[in-house]
């Protein structure tokens, strides 16, 4: 079908912040973190061919392949690619090896960009704002979707509202990207009700995207043109050749391309959106019982309150007394912090990473 | 040899609040708690033949007889008996068991009775407040140990320190015993310098215990003086018959003799002592790190303060950003608290007991 949307969803992400839950053998979006389904599954979910949409893309890692298609094949989804990355090179080249692959099935397809480990808790949200972009998207423009914040977040990079764009409703020129702010700038940024958290979710014309790292980053697009020339294919399954592939910088969507290109724009969006950072996020997003717990698995909770218990193997958690605790165990290590210091998590894996034990896989 | 000094360890407790260490199989006095020798050997070490004292007696529940047996033997201790109580009746009733036991051996003997779950960091100064209440105890009386308190503890017993006594420096007359007392008390006790804890360590003849009991819980006497009659003897062990144990009032010494006798005195004495009932109590007479911490076996802590982190068993714990907390991991449970709510984990167990779950075993 010409002017298909295609679902690329981005699963190459191995963060260690969910540790002892994540672990570089299977990252967050293989896991089922804050409801039933994956995180994998959910994106997936998100943009289903029952709306409209092509059957998604996937790129991954090799290593987590047997993950990525028994969680697919579970869902009852049949991808339409699975794009094993030779190694990370960020997202620019990652999505170009996808906006290449729909190019050769449809000369018009769009792609959907979706990270596979964010929590959308409004999906008819987010779809309209599919539709919104598309009708930019389809004349030429390459759109971000902008997270409209609810606090003065200083984890991710903003992006500045511009002028509204005629003749497509919802969708606002980019006036800039900002960096990670400090505190006061953060405050600033939601007093004036002109910037949006970047999310990393993107809608583009795949032939728009290609010409774009052609104007901005040739190299990328080189490089992945060369890895899907030669790559080697099995069923869905499609393994660019890892030495053009490696050879691509690595870089980030945003620094290849939105910054630079006149065509960028945003459509800001609510939607419930959340990138479960850590495991403090996981703890906002999540029911609560009366006394603010999050409690699951194997957990005997007295007198605890707005903490985050976990029991996922391994002896059961007895917790008595206990305030804004982050307790999280698994068959192989209880991990405990508080909702303040659950970012330090990553320390522990660094830790661990440097005195080489077998815990981060 | 006549007049000797019978130690008398009493090890019939099954005490929960070191839950998950202690368990009622292997109670706080068979675990190496805060030191590499098991409460019970410590106790035993704290009075040895090397010092004069007579090979020890210990009463104890018949399911603990072979942790007691291994732990004496470990310890090089040959005792002179072991009594193995049908049930347990509280103190009067254990100590008259091993009063009985001793007179037959030494008509002048005394007995040293000493709870097994107790910590003595200065086991010379013991050893001197024994010698300063043998002075009075050969002349009849029946002498407790008075521990001089260094805070306003509201979970302990007081004695009121009385008049001197003539003759027997350090000694002291009982003015009376207080149960345990409000804060408000408390704090007046400390602030007067004339009240002690009731620590339940006591020195007495024998032949004046049993008569004191004669006068005062004369069916304790009977129902024990029956028991030892026809107990079952194996070697060290001794075994009282049960039928007419059983029929010995449930009372402490304190209630059925102490309190009563005219005879009564207190030796008050300094010796780091801790009954260690509870994890915070713990925490408090440990060595800890720079931080605070007091940390044993398999545990990452990063930036954890003023905790105690101890891993017995199961996955390693890796804990971050944390103050104040107590975690106790075996290989079948993970108690977290903090030292604030320590006392707490009684009602887990009192929780687990109601439930019917084989964890506090």
């Amino acid at each position: 079908m010409s002017g298909s949307i295609v679902p690329v969803i981005l699963s190459g992400g191995s963060g260690t912040r969910l540790w002892p839950l994540s672990r570089a053998g299977k990252p967050k979006q293989l896991l089922a973190i804050a409801e039933a389904a994956t995180m994998l599954q959910a994106t997936a979910a998100r943009a289903p061919q029952a709306a409209g949409f092509a059957a998604p893309m996937v790129v991954a890692g090799e290593g987590h392949l047997p993950h990525v298609e028994a969680q697919l094949a579970e869902a009852g989804i049949a991808p339409a690619a699975i794009i094993l990355e030779p190694a990370g090179r960020n997202t620019a080249p990652a999505i170009a090896l996808a906006a290449i692959e729909a190019l050769a099935a449809d000369p018009e397809a769009l792609i959907l960009v979706m990270p596979s480990d964010h929590v959308i808790r409004d999906p008819a949200a987010f779809r309209r704002a599919v539709a919104t972009a598309a009708v930019a998207v389809r004349r030429g423009d390459l759109a971000a979707f902008g997270i409209t914040p609810d606090r003065p977040e200083t984890g991710y990079g903003y992006i500045e509202l511009g002028d509204a764009i005629e003749g497509a409703p919802g969708v606002q020129r980019i006036a800039r990207f900002v960096e990670k702010p400090d505190r006061a700038t953060a405050e600033g940024y939601l007093a004036t009700g002109r910037f949006a958290w970047n999310g990393g979710i993107f809608l583009f014309g795949a032939r728009a995207y290609l010409d774009a790292l052609a104007a901005h980053a040739p190299a990328v697009l080189d490089a992945c043109s060369a890895a899907m020339a030669a790559a080697a294919r099995s069923g869905a399954v499609v393994r660019p050749a890892a030495d053009a592939f490696l050879s691509a910088t690595n870089i980030s969507v945003d620094y290849a391309v939105m910054e630079k290109a006149a065509n960028a724009c945003v459509v800001p969006v609510e939607m419930g959106w959340s990138d479960v950072g850590a495991w403090d996020a996981l703890w906002d997003i999540s029911a609560k019982d009366e006394a603010g717990n999050v409690v699951s698995g194997a957990v005997m909770a007295l007198g605890a309150a707005n903490s985050l218990l976990r029991h996922e193997g391994g002896p059961a958690l007895f917790v008595s007394g206990v305030s804004d605790l982050v307790v999280v165990a698994t068959a192989d290590a209880v991990m405990i912090t508080t909702r303040q210091s659950a970012q330090s998590v990553k320390d522990i894996v660094d830790r661990l990473k440097a005195a080489g034990s077998p815990l981060p896989n």
